[in-house]
């Protein structure tokens, strides 16, 4: 299906504009297409390919803690999503509005779902009687829509893809132990799967998700050394319950209210690969979410036997649970490797006359573009090791790069200059105030991340108001 | 989960009243939910636990003759949307519209998806340039909208959940060849999966998709002889390529119209597999789709040994990838016999002290009542065994009911009075004329269901106008 007379066209450099070689990786590597539709973007095969891998893996871990996946309506009436003032305070500007069904204007206008915790709490008030259903464990895999202004590919999109959990519990020790067993799922998913380390820790209140009791967040670091959100887990105490009167009959008999806790994570992740592991010669994809872990390329396959050969390679690869392909097609081999460099395939595998007769293959990798020969009945240890030692690398690439620009900072204008000159995670003390944080912003230009789980102690008072500190939290200029 | 203290309620017999045996079953086994939504529900996990697993096999399906998933906008702008005059006709009653985005109201208002032919070939015209491209075969599981205005659980509701394909290829005969391909894998997959017989065949023109060249159905008769259309495949031509000029260069080097089709599936197979294997007990599910395909059962639990042993049999089924639990909670052994044949599962596992010393279980077949002790030897050769024979009988019990109420028809008379008095498959012959369609169900009450592929001569004239006959039909009362 490749467009044999495509030329892998180059991309803009990174160093040159960040922006740009992003979008270009995006469209060049056929993970998005721009849709007729103003702000709204296509997952291609390629890039859709990311997202089941990414889907299948986070799903498992999901229901191994016994989460159940459902499906909620799409549409929510506004009267039902008003009920809780914060969420709907936060999101109504956001909101893409159903007026009609068919030809007959509606009663009520119905929202496109941009979360779904009121539809939760709707059907939970249905269904909830007994302390003994509890808790309910829920996630759904859906789309959700936010009008927003600007938009880019897999970062900022009117629509995107993602999996909400939601779950209600009978205490809040429960639930809140629920938002952190999902905050270090994703912790977990990041560095094990996405080869993406990550800052684990609290949202300020400024920050937090509109309704919630407290917010927790995964950031990590691209190459650039901006921020990225990577995931959230929201814990709400009872205050949707409240609002939307779930109730159920406790242990001591008597009408209770559970606990809430909701947690997502969306395409996003995919922006979040890229801009972490990509280079100028475009994507870099960790094995595990990579749609073909190891492309097999005939060398001179005109020659007698390669064809036969390099069959014999795929055959054993994909026996052993690799995600492999051919390409014998007729393109160059100069075209074939810049083709799946673009696409950020792991291994290139391939075997000519002179491997055949020495009982080897060549491996090339995509990070660090190393190449080895693997004697042909080594295959089935050499290439998982090799796969494995390529998430390892991209992993540890990833760390240097996110302590490298990680900086504590004792004053306002250390936070200025280290943002302005070199870019990266701020580490100040903070007194608790938002006013403080609110300053930082204006002066330094930086939104909090987080207050991280692993605090440090860099000095004794706030930077910005001289107060005596809380906490150390983690500045820095986010997608 | 599950509470403890619910009594398994009494459905609705089906003799009695079959759709409200049909509600009383989706909500009883905890299918489905109504959602505060007019029109919506709710897919709850036991019933998505049903979709997913059909998900799966038939993506797998899909992916083996080389289909690859991706995502589509949701939205679709109006002018798109009335491109081709057919397809908009056919779905602009049931389409449910956007016209604000947050604060604003849209210069252009935008459908939610009744269905996407027109965002693919949209998309296909910005990416499509030459033959070497095709066929482009692309599926997305998603959900979809249609402003019904009476809506039952899985078959007629606002918003449902499905799979569409789009294709487009070179050539009409491969685009046809496609066409067919799909419908037979609809075919297997009722047969092979769902266990439910099928006939499939055209559609009339007056039945066909809006926009069709040719419309491809299965059809299959439900318990109360009814007909349910089980998925459909569609051949466009050019049609569409032409309406939203899709074009590329083929071979002789000159700009062409690429051939089309598309084919989708629904969640209201589940609604299929619920009206053809369920009984007064409740769902009968087929193995293939079952979220637990045996749920273990100790018998006097509090005797020594008996948790281990059950806790056995539970990790021996799981160990053999049957989906397997068990169920130890306090709840009687009338309960839970009762809330698993609610539930549709196929085995249920049993072992008590008793059956510890003779070094057997007791399994007990959702579809028959039969059990069998089978040592525990043999576990793990009876228990695929028995889920297979499971399978092969469901299968036959509907082949039974479809060939039962089935009958060769020379009159419309003869029509009128079998749909009146029994119910079921009406077969004539016909002369090609919607005209005579139309008296048939004027007179009949009964609506085309399909040209079938596997003719048979019944009369040499068509019932209604006495013109020479061109193909045996199907009638029937549909939903």
């Amino acid at each position: 299906m490749a467009d044999n007379k495509k030329l892998v066209e180059q991309i803009t450099a990174m160093e040159e504009d960040f922006a740009k070689w992003y979008t270009d990786v995006c469209r060049k590597a056929e993970l998005v297409e721009y849709a007729s539709v103003k702000g709204f973007t296509i997952l291609r095969p390629y890039g859709y390919a990311i997202w089941e891998n990414i889907q299948s893996i986070m799903d498992a871990e999901f229901k191994k803690t016994g989460h159940e996946n459902v499906a909620m309506p799409v549409l929510i009436p506004e009267s039902l999503l008003k009920k809780e003032g914060e969420l709907v305070n936060g999101f109504a500007p956001e909101v893409a509005w159903v007026t009609h069904g068919g030809s007959e204007e509606l009663e009520e206008r119905l929202a496109f779902r941009p979360t779904s915790e009121t539809m939760f709490c709707d059907h939970w008030s249905n269904i909830l009687q007994t302390y003994r259903q509890l808790p309910m464990l829920y996630n759904q895999w859906c789309s959700v829509i936010r009008w927003e202004k600007t938009t880019r590919p897999f970062l900022r999109s009117r629509e995107f893809w993602w999996q909400e959990g939601h779950t209600i519990h009978e205490t809040a020790e429960e639930a809140q132990a629920e938002t952190l067993q999902q905050l270090n799922c994703y912790a977990d998913f990041f560095e094990k799967v996405l080869a993406i380390p990550v800052k684990p820790g609290r949202k300020t209140e400024k920050e937090k998700f509109a309704g919630a009791e407290a917010t927790y967040t995964v950031e990590c670091m691209m190459k650039d050394h901006k921020a990225l959100q990577g995931a959230t887990s929201h814990y709400f105490g009872d205050k949707f319950s409240r609002a939307y009167d779930v109730t159920f009959t406790g242990r001591d008999n008597k009408l209770q209210y559970p606990f809430q806790t909701s947690w997502g994570s969306t395409t996003r992740m995919i922006g979040a690969v890229i801009m972490t592991h990509g280079d100028n010669n475009g994507l870099v994809l960790p094995p595990k979410i990579a749609p073909t872990q190891a492309i097999v390329i005939p060398v001179a396959q005109h020659k007698p036997g390669v064809l036969d050969a390099a069959q014999a390679l795929l055959d054993r690869l994909t026996a052993m649970g690799i995600r492999a392909k051919m390409d014998a097609s007729d393109n160059s081999m100069g075209w074939k490797a810049s083709e799946y460099e673009m696409k950020g395939v792991p291994l290139r595998v391939e075997i000519g006359p002179r491997d055949m007769e020495k009982g080897q293959c060549c491996i090339c990798r995509r990070d660090t573009g190393a190449k080895v020969f693997v004697p042909l009945a080594d295959l089935e240890t050499a290439v998982p090791a090799l796969l494995e030692d390529l998430h390892q690398n991209l992993y540890n690439k990833a760390k240097e790069n996110l302590e490298a620009h990680t900086k504590p900072c004792l004053t306002m204008e250390e936070v200025k200059t280290f943002i302005e000159t070199e870019g990266g995670f701020a580490k100040t003390m903070w007194c608790g105030d938002t006013e403080c944080e609110l300053k930082m912003k204006e002066v330094a230009g930086v939104s909090s991340r987080c207050i991280p789980f692993e605090q440090e102690h860099i000095g004794d008072v706030c930077p910005v108001c001289g107060k005596p500190a809380k906490h150390m939290i983690i500045y820095g200029i986010a997608y």
